[in-house]
């Protein structure tokens, strides 16, 4: 493309419009319903039934170690579906530009976006793009809605935790916050932090493979953490959550950063974990699938659900003692995602 | 709330996430889906194909005569659906909200979406909410994303406009670009131009009903207006168009600020009109239907579909002579939806 930079004239509808478009949006994404360049997409009516969701990315910094705003975007919502136990199959891509935003930024996010969806088997089927002067937005931010099919049968949400249930986590915590927040504040590590963001997908059908029914909720730990979505589903549910501390892997590189920075691991952002909570008779089975899948492989069962303190989550710590843990409060790391 | 403005900790995805998300979209967007609070919808099985379509809304000013940002971005969605020729049922809400944004126009927005919504009939089902500090993002951006129920047997879309098909028009261009325009430069005209902000979906509806498999195109004139619309179908299908200037209805009122401020109103924005492009046979009963709808009681025929200039619009002018339309070059108007 000739043009370097985004232009208002990009997101006028016009010429300049169907130029973006052409030259560099059809090219990355090419799904036959997104071709048609009509202003929505018609999809073959999937069977069962289907989820939706939704999440607008606004990540700082747009480019960070193990990704970009681009890939996170697909992750993201592709985790969002899958959670529900959908098997998500399309996805919505809307673009909010700064003028001036570089084309080759926007190209390499888009090309990110482009490989995100094609790995994890979703098809981007409609997009529009927006662009806005200088000022008005923070060079880019995406929105990407997503759609699954779900199986008759599943019935999946924070509402279903049962006192007894096990607590599955597919890894480690933490290292999408510190890969962000070292990358925006400029530290280095020794050892680098690099982003867990990955599609889950792949890892939520071999957990249903194995556990079918078993899996009562399964949730990914993004803004607010590990322990925020806990309290979600302590709440949902009316049962309380007992966790292990020692239990929880936390990388070397992530707890010094924590350390450093004055961050707690438990409410940092992940975007390629997931928190499945899973019958007893079927947790050991799940947590051998989980471990068989690579995003799972330190997969561990953290802790279970009980009668006891019922809507809260109790932390037992790595000396002993028992903390209630809470949602996060105020705003440790804004634009995360 | 007793929070009056927006902070970055109601967009943490913590505890003021969850104020936020109780004490305002839950009095508002109240569907069953949506009150389940997990990260995704979960929708019955629709019959038949599936439209979907993405748009974000950045208009500047947020409140403009006719309209805000919220009912324009159910419209404008719920619209791009209708034009599929599908019956929307469903929408996400995904909002950018940048720190300080008042919390009384969030709700005035939420409010007018809400209101949208139940009037086409639409459920809001998933939402997703950010916020940025001051001066990352322009007060607020909002996507929505429809999705509808596409009926077997129709196939609606620019590429099936036939040499011999009718133009029509549901009524007045160029209301909706004036509308934005005149309150972001702060103009008072003696007679006030108002947005036609609207839902189409009904009106589609009535066209179907009366004009079948007659129908081939159906596109709403948003961003770039009547004239990139009709080069987009000429584009698509291959063939010729040709209108008559004389047929295209244009409020005097938006005449006079079109002089002034030096737009022509075939490429003014449009969020609550529609052009349909049906076959000869049809398109006198199909503009009585359209006419018997309160947002169709100006429509009219302004052109036809031709083997002549294949790819090209032409315009009589009053005059009698012939011009070229081309797509909008540049951005006459940016911000507009």
């Amino acid at each position: 493309m000739k043009d370097d930079r985004i232009l208002l004239s990009h997101g006028s509808g016009g010429k300049k419009s169907r130029e973006l478009t052409e030259r560099l949006f059809l090219k990355h994404f090419d799904d036959p319903a997104l071709l048609l360049l009509n202003d929505q997409a018609v999809m073959e009516r999937p069977g069962g039934r289907i989820a939706v969701s939704t999440d607008t990315y606004t990540v700082d910094p747009i480019f960070f170690p193990g990704g970009n705003i681009g890939s996170l975007a697909v992750h993201g919502t592709v985790n969002d579906v899958a959670m529900s136990g959908a098997e998500p199959f399309a996805l919505s891509a809307g673009f909010i530009l700064e003028e001036g935003l570089p084309m080759d930024d926007l190209e390499r996010i888009v090309v990110s976006m482009a490989e995100a969806a094609r790995e994890a088997g979703v098809r981007i089927v409609t997009a529009d793009t927006k662009v806005v002067s200088r000022g008005a937005a923070d060079r880019i931010f995406i929105n990407t809605t997503g759609f699954g099919v779900l199986e008759d049968g599943l019935d999946i949400g924070g509402q279903r935790a049962l006192p007894g249930d096990r607590i599955l986590l597919s890894g480690t915590v933490g290292d999408h916050g510190v890969a962000v927040a070292s990358a925006r504040e400029g530290i280095r590590f020794s050892t680098p932090v690099v982003s867990d963001s990955a599609s889950l997908n792949g890892l939520v059908g071999v957990l249903l493979k194995s556990a079918g029914s078993g899996v009562h909720v399964m949730r990914d730990p993004t803004r607010g953490g590990l322990a925020t979505v806990l309290c979600e589903v302590a709440d949902q549910s009316g049962a309380g959550i007992e966790i292990r501390e020692e239990a929880i892997p936390v990388r070397e590189a992530v707890k010094g950063a924590c350390e450093l920075l004055g961050y707690d691991p438990l409410y940092l952002a992940n975007e390629g974990k997931m928190v499945a909570v899973v019958s007893r008779d079927v947790a050991d089975r799940g947590l051998e699938a989980m471990r068989s899948h690579p995003l799972g492989k330190d997969a561990v069962i953290i802790g279970e659900v009980t009668s006891d303190h019922p809507g809260r989550v109790v932390l037992r710590t790595v000396l002993g003692g028992r903390r209630l843990v809470d949602r996060l409060t105020g705003d440790m790391l804004p634009r995360i995602c």
